[in-house]
């Protein structure tokens, strides 16, 4: 129960994105944006890829959670810090909490990574599991914090976790910039919205001229459906995905109102699709991409979105799978 | 056959390497600097992974194709490039190659890593395979080269081939003085000896006080061994490795030349030990790293060279493995 609502605050916007990046500079990682002559002549376009595997803590959400917890007051940095995730934002936030040596607890499904649950324990965090079908991770989340007068950083439906989440768009128009490229579209795995609402409200200030849009898995493409319907809509309860980073049930409030007025559109793409993207990230661009951060990837290579003639940039937002899910994805690929 | 001697060249220097660095600059990769505050934890040191697989053509030996075949005269271009290797100079030399417009035939292993023949294949080159045990690379690269009036760039008995690697080394001693860092020590990957031999030349320049190691498959530890005999020692005919990128029979003239005067020493790897530290680079680096290229990062995480309060470079050298091969050391590591 975040006391974020988009009535009510106000939206992150580029002032914010900077001032952000100011803030996580030296303690993220400036992704590199890789790209693969190979690939390009393949599509007949060409593709860069924002390479957040090799962010701190293996995905974006380090960027969002450090530049939340870095604004604590000394106050709330005693009392500490208190979130739910499936395990990305479970590890940005302990990271930063870590770092800046604030407790975290963490509420995290029973069935996540075993990674992400090691991971996360590995970065001092306290960790409270639930189970994603019968229990609500918000309320658990409220209580504790409650209990312990500690300051809830939800996952995506925070201004603040925004703007960081929005460094990632700031460095790639930045980056194909310094590369004399003009980016005719940008696309963006999409769970909460997020880092999709961030990267927009980075783009539309530093290259208006790009498109934004945000990739889902096809049982999880509320964002789409909500752009449709022009309100926020949910997804079928017992939709299944293995992208386990993008199973948010609705898009946020506050994530919606900015991809609503930014977005250019929304994609899906299948398992195997995703599947496929990890593959090809692993042969051609040597990068560990999981199955939630390659959907952007695969929408280009499902050719869902045209790259022909064009020149695009996926994110790639992180990295954090299991060896065996890994091992599988790469046996199931085709080529 | 190459024509290039230890007694009747002059060896590479820094200003080769700067030259070298000018010339590939805008089509080789600037490889990002890999850092985990967890494995640094671990381990007690700071671990920085000088990532190459992310380098154009999946290896470092892009840099030294590069910069040699764009010194061709206009004729040279014509007749083009013969060369052999097992696979990373390969995809380097045809990358280079096709970038350049030069014609490129490459002889290689029939038994090379299926993914390194269909990438070379890719960039346009043309094969010819040959059998391991039974033929001579070097006299069926020679012949084809005389019938051509092609130029033959070896490996890495070259020097503007050794000094195209030494940029790598240039990169990391200006990466390190970028994070206000002073390394205690290089650890390279060693085959023939050209990266090691470029990477100990820039280091010797730019960082004097580091010291440069060598490291090796243990069944290839030929450069180790020369190196405490004070002369070039072959390997055992019928020694077996996973590592197919260091399977050269005998330090290189000129790169031992070099090596012998710069390098602190040389430790070996064993094939378990790769493939374990090809896990860790997926699980903490989200790096695709190929067995040969693993094995300066094995030095490291088995311990053979002690991390504990140093801070400490290694190069992964190359991401070229296939999905196969990956699958089964994710699966045999221990962790």
């Amino acid at each position: 129960m975040t006391s974020s609502r988009a009535s009510d605050v106000t939206l992150p916007d580029i002032a914010a994105i900077r001032a952000a990046a100011a803030r996580i500079a030296g303690h993220a990682v400036l992704t590199p944006l890789l790209e693969s002559p190979a690939v390009n002549a393949r599509l007949g376009g060409r593709l860069l890829i924002k390479a957040e595997p090799l962010q701190r803590t293996g995905s974006f959400k380090f960027r969002g959670a450090y530049n939340t917890l870095s604004q604590f007051s000394p106050a709330a940095r005693r009392t500490g810090v208190v979130t739910w995730s499936s395990g990305n934002h479970a590890q940005g936030v302990a990271a930063a909490a870590q770092a800046l040596g604030i407790p975290a607890l963490i509420v995290m499904p029973a069935d996540a990574p075993a990674i992400k649950i090691a991971n996360t324990r590995g970065y001092g965090a306290e960790i409270v599991l639930y189970d994603r079908i019968k229990e609500s991770r918000e309320e658990i989340g409220a209580r504790i914090a409650a209990e312990r007068g500690a300051t809830i950083v939800a996952p995506y439906d925070e201004p603040q976790v925004i703007a960081g989440q929005g460094t990632c768009g700031l460095e790639i128009a930045a980056q194909a910039k310094a590369r004399d490229v003009r980016l005719d579209a940008v696309l963006v795995c999409c769970g909460g919205g997020g880092l999709t609402a961030g990267c927009a409200t980075a783009l539309a200030a530093e290259a208006p001229d790009t498109k934004v849009y945000a990739i889902e898995p096809a049982e999880f493409n509320d964002t789409g459906r909500s752009l449709a319907a022009g309100q926020r809509v949910a997804n079928a309860p017992g939709a299944t995905s293995f992208c386990d980073a993008l199973l948010a049930p609705t898009p946020g409030e506050i994530t919606f109102a900015i991809n609503k007025r930014l977005l250019a559109g929304a994609f899906t793409v299948s398992d195997r699709e995703a599947a496929e993207a990890m593959a090809v990230a692993f042969a051609d661009y040597k990068l560990v991409v999981e199955p939630g951060g390659a959907v952007a990837l695969a929408a280009v290579l499902s050719g869902k979105y045209a790259i022909k003639g064009r020149i695009v940039a996926v994110v790639a937002s992180g990295g954090n799978v299991d060896r065996e899910i890994f091992a599988a994805a790469l046996n199931q690929a085709r080529n």
